[in-house]
């Protein structure tokens, strides 16, 4: 729903709009007051997305600018002081990983962070975050709505693992399966300089293993991918061990991919959550590494076993052009639609075409790999893999 | 249409077939002589379609792969012999940029080829190449169509241009942008480091501006995109020159990036054609360059200006994840659509599916960047350029 | 001493010689047999040595050049087939990283390597390893010297922890120190952006601390850099954490560098040994990252933790140019010295010069890194840590 | 000599000094303003010395410090404002490329900068540049003892070339040398990958041919390296063309890397100088290319050439971790100096020790690689070239 009517409401309840420019902007570029947070985890692009940001509401013509530091929690800390932003202070932040803001996890409730946007006179709020924070820019848009404020709050997904239902890809996921590579290629090189050499690396994907999938596709140096949506047995004689032993005496090496989402079942349950409310996963990584240098110890096969987890020279890599691109769009058109006069909305790229889409409709649950589609095929049919069921 | 009735003819006319493998195969692996050819000029990728074409055989089960070496001219000159192809040889070809097979522009007449491949009986050939080269590829599928011979001739688009009509993109060219920003950044620090610096880079591109305008949009860094879609005036009250000293003035410097095929209206007709039957572009990086400096000179006007033409390490770098899973999947379906029995096709993608599509379809001319589309609206927006008309 | 009286005993007992090509040489190159053999851990450069010594062993017209698999062992392991060594088959292996012929720790009995030699007539046998590794090639030496066998046993320190006495550097060193940059970069990338992050990186260094240190200068990023060499308290008014609580109170973020055979007073003794006969090291890094999020726990400030551990992803590496002209001039001289009949030697960079020197020498114990130097004040400087006792 | 007697003398007339802090130091801190300036082209590294200048100085207390942009010139352009610099400012410089105070070559005579210098109180002069810019910052530091200002003048050399007398290596060169083998790798793809292919890559070096011996010999796929030191024939019996045409039927391929101050008698004398008063150099890669084609052209040989010039890829790069270490040294030394009551002097490595030397000394004329040397001659035996003489 257009601003016209109602202030800030979200489009329609369940609809995609075309995201891009409109001709009828709802606010008055000098009366806008625009702050901009990052929540969660580090993922590449962050900072061609604030960065973005910046740069079109000057053209805009907006002059107030606010970072948020380190995530909800910026909007009370006193002892961190906001940032004041502008073209000269993003002109190259995008050449740097990381976030200019800082992120952090969790944060304050919502009454609290809408009483602050108040008193602070923030009419537009850009949320940069996953499912987590998503769901908080949607209670504060409808927090807003309830005060009868006239806020604009415009989210852009940020998930390293392209987990967003509805969504082509998200930011940041294009450049963590290239920076992938090198860490595979690392731990192939290790496995086949070793004599019955074996690498394995885990790679991002909570609760989906697009990554992981990608990245052994592109590597052409994977004998197995292990990711959340395929169950696998690591022992008995259908299990990753086994064929781990048969890599070994035919081709001399192995090098296995495994999903950090992956195998849950098999880690003792933690059961507690971080500050963003996601549940704290064991480590398969650490598992798998010493469950096959216990297996091949106890069958006497030689077995040298190499372990890598690059998960955060992953996560503060700068994005790569692919996403680069992708991330100026996004910028760009979460500021037309804020000035459009959308709230409660998030941007994407869905089917190739940029587009706005209510909050509710992209956080219900995470996207998975399919186990039936072509792309999952694909990855078998390259690293060669039997069902380890 | 099918081998199943007329050995090896094109898929219909003008349909495109979803690609992939099918329930029936038309050859019997055993029987199959396959033989791989690269042509044209080097493209990141190359290697990881020969690789995954041989693997994708030997998965099938055929045992005689060769590689033709140095394009067409392979097959005819004695001096330099053919190249047996197996896993073992390709494994790891696809971590170094170049082809394997080496390269060349041009060749022998159609029915000295067709001769060629009777006499060693090969009855699968890929193709990797341009436009010139699938004309070449349908006219080898047209003569053996003639001669009633069973073979199957597919092709694989390569052009880092991206300029093949219907496909969403050709591999090599999300490299191509992503090894782009190095130039740009080496051009944008030399022009920032400098006195009215001007950094000038030349990109790849002879008929349509793909690479500027992504490499632009992608950077951050451009001031001005020039591509061969887009007509400019250098001089004059509206021209490029005109533009880039009101940028001296008001920045203290400039980044100028310009596609190879960009204002070639400027540049004396060469008038003459490669090899692969190209026009020989005349140097517009060169030109810019030129005039550049002696319009500084001119108006009196210090100005230090550099130039950057990165084609030929762009060209030979190995793909990036991007590309290597396009190229995984493209050389799976060429081998998949040969086993079909189709032949006179090529294989791409097409609104996000990999598809076979008749080779005249996509040869006829080349795929445009349309100046009113909302990627070179957004890249004008980016480097907030005018019309210089 | 030269072989001219002696067959192939070590030059005098403690002096060092000029490296080089002697005018009179000891072998006939179509006598010769030579061998080459990589052991121990992976170094960036292994590859650049094996290629050189191939290349200038065919300069001086040897023929027969065999490579052992995976060290030692693989003099008796009869399942893995020895290699023959051209220039054709070495021509782009310095590209990537690992080593061609494959590593192990550990081996036969050093008569049995012998008899062994023996057996294949190897009258050339160059060893690539570190301490464990010389101290065989010198007791096989000693073997030959006893037997009377006519053999040239030359050794190539290869240490990537620069820890070789009398050697001005190893090869291995300046690239990882160059690619522990990603490492450092990123984790101080993640402390910055987080809300109090700490970022640790834990670099190779198992009784020196030179990557550590070298790495800490060049970055500029690092707070705190620890290294065996130099004892410190984790705990206590001038502990290690006590100054990371400051450092997040100042400056909000802190970035810790510690070598992996640091602090290893911390560690229960785990008290057992590697094939290669070293002492297994207890994990300082983890123990520093456990201690420092329960001491920021304890206190209840609050505290972000960062690990990385990039030991593998620096390993595999290539080598950069630098070592790439050390390894070049290492396997010319390695071979230089053969021909010229000096046997129970190894080659190294000694004041800028290359010498060959007996094996003994600069096995008997690992440099170290003076407390006291100026490099590592300077180190003190960068980071501005103070003393931890 | 020191600053007691008489105010920021020369040390001595010839002698070196070996660098560091010194107990006595003849500035009082809050006194000290200080000013840096950057002269010259782009060298990798420069950003790292200005910032070890920046934040030596505040570690002694200093309070002024001021980056005087665009080279000398920045001391009159009162368009363009000078730079207060802190170590908040400078942080981050290091990992990019180019000089954030800017560059250019020449500038207003001497006495007029000294005049600018009272002025401004500026009674600490740091001058990053060439062999030029040391010659001008030699006339300062006498321009001031003539006026009895207490003003030290403390050079740091930059040359990416590596030709200044006396010291071991400059800062720039080794990452210059690393980076050229991209270009180096490309023009082997390249050639490799065609048909009789030949790939010319021109790398820096005006009167001496470090970077081209170093980075052929590091990349160990070069054919023919010529450098300004060693002269040669294109055309003739013994010519580089003649050897081409033998490569070509020997090997297929060939890769040329030349120094682009070498074979300048090939060229008009364009007999002009650029701002820094060196000679305009005609373009000898551009030549060699020509003549290349040409020669084979005319002999009816089949030649596919591609030319690459990388310098300015190279230039802008950020300096490499050996670079960055040597950098840090450089600018701790050069404050050290300054406070020591040093003036007239530059730092430097010598031996490896690091060092004060007096300008005059290291100016005279350039550093040259010696045709008897050691280090040719292995790049000889590396590339396998005859003389071409």
């Amino acid at each position: 729903m257009l601003h016209g009517d109602v202030p800030c409401s979200r489009v329609g309840e369940t609809w995609v709009h075309r995201a891009g420019p409109r001709e009828k902007i709802y606010f008055k570029p000098e009366e806008v007051n625009a702050a901009i947070v990052t929540c969660g985890g580090l993922c590449p692009g962050l900072n061609d997305v604030i960065r973005q940001i910046v740069i079109t509401l000057e053209i805009y013509g907006v002059k107030k600018i606010t970072g948020i530091p380190f995530g909800y929690r910026g909007f009370f800390d006193d002892g961190i002081p906001e940032m004041s932003l502008s073209r000269k202070v993003v002109q190259n932040i995008h050449l740097t990983g990381g976030s200019l803001l800082g992120v952090s996890r969790g944060g304050p409730n919502i009454s609290d962070i809408v009483d602050n946007m108040q008193k602070r006179r923030i009419n537009m709020l850009f949320v940069l975050g996953g499912n987590g924070t998503h769901a908080g820019a949607d209670a504060i848009h409808n927090e807003c709505r309830k005060r009868r404020m006239r806020v604009a709050v415009v989210g852009v997904p940020k998930t390293i693992d392209n987990d967003i239902l509805l969504m082509d890809k998200t930011f940041g996921f294009d450049t963590a399966v290239e920076k992938s590579q090198r860490a595979i290629n690392s731990a192939y090189i290790e496995a086949h300089s070793a004599y019955h050499g074996i690498g394995i690396v885990k790679l991002m994907g909570r609760s989906s293993g697009f990554i992981a999938m990608h990245a052994s596709l592109a590597s052409g140096q994977i004998d197995i991918c292990l990711i959340p949506e395929v169950p696998f047995h690591l022992h008995g004689p259908h299990g990753v061990l086994r064929h781990l032993k048969y890599l070994l005496e035919t081709k001399g090496s192995a090098v296995v991919c495994v999903a950090e989402g992956a195998g849950q079942n098999f880690l003792e349950s933690i059961n507690s959550r971080d500050a963003s409310g996601n549940i704290i996963l064991g480590d398969i990584g650490v598992h798998v590494q010493q469950e096959t240098k216990k297996y091949f110890k106890d069958i006497g096969l030689p077995a040298d076993v190499k372990y890598i987890d690059p998960t955060y020279m992953i996560r503060a890599c700068r994005a790569n052009a692919s996403d680069g691109i992708l991330c100026t769009v996004l910028g760009q058109n979460a500021v037309h639609g804020a000035f459009a006069g959308y709230s409660g909305i998030t941007v994407g790229i869905c089917n190739t075409h940029y587009v706005y889409l209510p909050i509710p409709e992209v956080i219900s649950y995470p996207r998975n790999v399919d186990p039936n589609s072509r792309m999952w095929h694909r990855c078998l049919t390259s690293t060669g893999q039997p069902d380890f069921i």
